[in-house]
């Protein structure tokens, strides 16, 4: 039977309570035990010192079943681990003797003097399951103390996650009774907001137990995340078809991708199956678009090139923006931008041009005001499309949305 | 009078607890706040639910004396930080003018309907100091309550960020009336390798206390960061230059800048400083250098643009890349790269012209084994510099190294 356990991760070190390092160990478990059915509740960072960690494991003690503990095992006076959890549950220590020999090894492998505090990483609490670690010194241990297990790993991540791999989860799949099986799908979605996104699917999002629907808002888009949970692979993959085909009845026209993919990929993608080439003109952007669509492996059989026409000059000598157009409606202009479109697709040879001309800021740029951005898309079959945006943020914030808003518009116009 | 207070970063987000995301918010708040001499206790992370958010926000308030809180803000029904907190603390909700103004412009601007749950992101406590969000939606808030300060801050990295440097830091240098100062300063480096500028520096990195020195390697060139303690800005400030001094002695040929600044920034500063334009042409690099460059603040002064000219049909028909060329030496060739840069300098009119033209991969190009690459200088008054590189990696890292080797090689030919 599966019973409903609390778990929470607590690590050890004062690193990360200055920000010399990100606690990655702790999304690392956090992952893999939500892939196990294990429902994370907390995570805790302390420091080291004694009192403070051992009011940390008092606390996880009395609100969850399983606490994973990282860090704080090795052989300095700074590594407390140990001590304050000897101090909470006063269980006794003795020596590791398989740990200690491995200790002694490195040591005269190395030629190198032991120093006393190396026997410390040895000590284990008397009855535990010993967790031998295989990349470096400190093992590893499991300890059941009252109705609480509690699992004891090293802070250095190689170490963690070799003992976790090996000698944790199946500890717990044990321990738990799960056999269910966990999977995830990342369905990608742009030209639509979170919020909008969410109020389409709200009564499917709260109707909805498994699998589980949640949005996150990333740079690039929209994510949603569906998890699922049962018995086989089958089963499991068939609530995550069934989910998603609801979720595209109602959003699909924003669907681009699912998990790694990216806008860029998926548009040199629709690109090489529909026979076509890109070319674009680019003003604020500067090249980050054609830049985008080159990252992508074989874009070069959809990409010619580029002109980045930053300047007024370049925009006319060598784009061929008609001098007038610039005079009279300004280079931030629809005008402008259809003709960017239009050369750059008719001198680089391609069947769509699309161009980016705006403000990045810091300044204004004739009388228009930052984030003012004009795309255009011209195709060969005489499709033209020209629309104008205000990005808010800064410089960077704006070149980026305005490229982002490019892939969406060459997306939308390619799927149609 | 200095008053020692004890701080905690709770972070609230089931995405934390699930692994999705590592918490890297409380890593650069730890980091900002330790050199502010501000002391962190704790870390937490708790999930989307109220009652459990409630009790978390009860203990910070026992423990600490300024809590910082990330996440919970948004627009949706997970979003439920201001609802825990006055669940907590019984105070009351307004709405704030200027947030809910900028909601609503952006869902005008953007032709789209505001759904009801947007208005969610413009309630603040009363009473509190409110920060406006310049980056996002949701605003900050500070909120006194009891003998805390509590920190409300969105969860999306680049708008905690923007509020934290521009209204928390200053809040809370004057809060605290810290005088125990830590200063950082961040010495970088270009053209040398981690190990080697180390061993440069051993004996001074050894020997040296305060400032402590530290050594980082990142995607972008070698950092140094010194971090210095003392009871003055003056003497701080003293110490810094007196170790600085004593690196730039062995290492300043490689140096290019501190802190924030990029190689790109030092780039157009030097252009500017010494009146010269730079264009590029882009074989590989897919627009990437020309990216680089434009994306600094003032751009537009020393970069008229550039051509991407990533089909070899562009080399000949934009550029200008003499077909006899292309036939006899290929397009991964120092002549061809010599070209591309002497003509993408004569189209575009500028002083100096550089090109990129190689194989990022998966495939080979001519023959030419992945990572080969020609980058050519060329200079108005005569001066011209091709080089060949092999560089390891995939098609992306093998593409940014080709840049950031463009930027150093107009780094090294501008200061020389």
């Amino acid at each position: 039977m599966t019973k409903q356990l609390k778990s929470e991760i607590v690590a050890v070190g004062t690193e990360l309570l200055l920000g010399q390092i990100a606690n990655t160990n702790a999304q690392w478990l956090s992952e893999k035990l939500a892939l196990q059915g294990i429902n994370i509740y907390h995570h805790t960072v302390v420091g080291d010192n004694l009192q403070r960690i051992k009011k940390v494991f008092e606390q996880a003690q009395n609100r969850s079943d399983i606490i994973l503990v990282t860090g704080g095992l090795g052989p300095t006076e700074d590594d407390l681990t140990r001590e304050a959890f000897q101090l909470m549950s006063n269980l006794e220590m003795t020596e590791h003797a398989p740990s200690m020999k491995k200790i002694k090894n490195y040591f005269s492998r190395h030629n190198q003097n032991m120093t006393p505090n190396n026997s410390r990483q040895a000590r284990v609490f008397k009855g535990s399951k010993v967790l031998f670690n295989r990349v470096g010194m400190a093992p590893g241990m499991i300890v059941k103390h009252e109705s609480n297990t509690w699992i004891f790993l090293p802070g250095v991540p190689g170490e963690m996650k070799d003992i976790v791999t090996h000698d944790v989860l199946p500890f717990l799949q044990e321990e738990t009774g799960n056999k269910e099986l966990i999977k995830s799908l990342v369905l990608k979605f742009i030209g639509i907001g979170e919020s909008a996104l969410e109020h389409e699917l709200k009564s499917l999002i709260q109707s909805q137990q498994n699998p589980t629907i949640a949005p996150l808002a990333q740079n690039n888009g929209i994510l949603l995340r569906l998890t699922a949970k049962g018995e086989s692979e089958k089963y499991v993959d068939e609530l995550l078809d069934k989910t998603k085909s609801q979720i595209l009845a109602k959003v699909g026209d924003y669907f681009f991708g699912e998990n790694d993919q990216t806008i860029e990929q998926e548009v040199v993608r629709l690109l090489q199956e529909q026979n076509k080439k890109i070319a674009a003109a680019e003003s604020l952007t500067g090249g980050m678009f054609t830049n985008k669509l080159i990252s992508v492996n074989g874009a070069s059989s959809v990409c010619p090139g580029g002109i980045v026409s930053y300047d007024k000059k370049v925009k006319q000598n060598i784009l061929g923006v008609a001098p007038e157009t610039i005079k009279n409606k300004g280079t931030v202009s629809e005008e402008c931008a259809i003709e960017m479109a239009q050369n750059v697709s008719q001198k680089l040879d391609s069947d769509i041009g699309i161009s980016f001309t705006g403000v990045a800021g810091p300044d204004r740029v004739e009388g228009k005001p930052v984030g003012t951005v004009y795309i255009a898309l011209i195709s060969k079959d005489g499709y033209q499309l020209v629309q104008r945006f205000e990005f808010m943020g800064n410089r960077n914030i704006i070149r980026n949305r305005a490229t982002l808003k490019g892939l969406e518009i060459i997306f939308n116009f390619l799927k149609s």
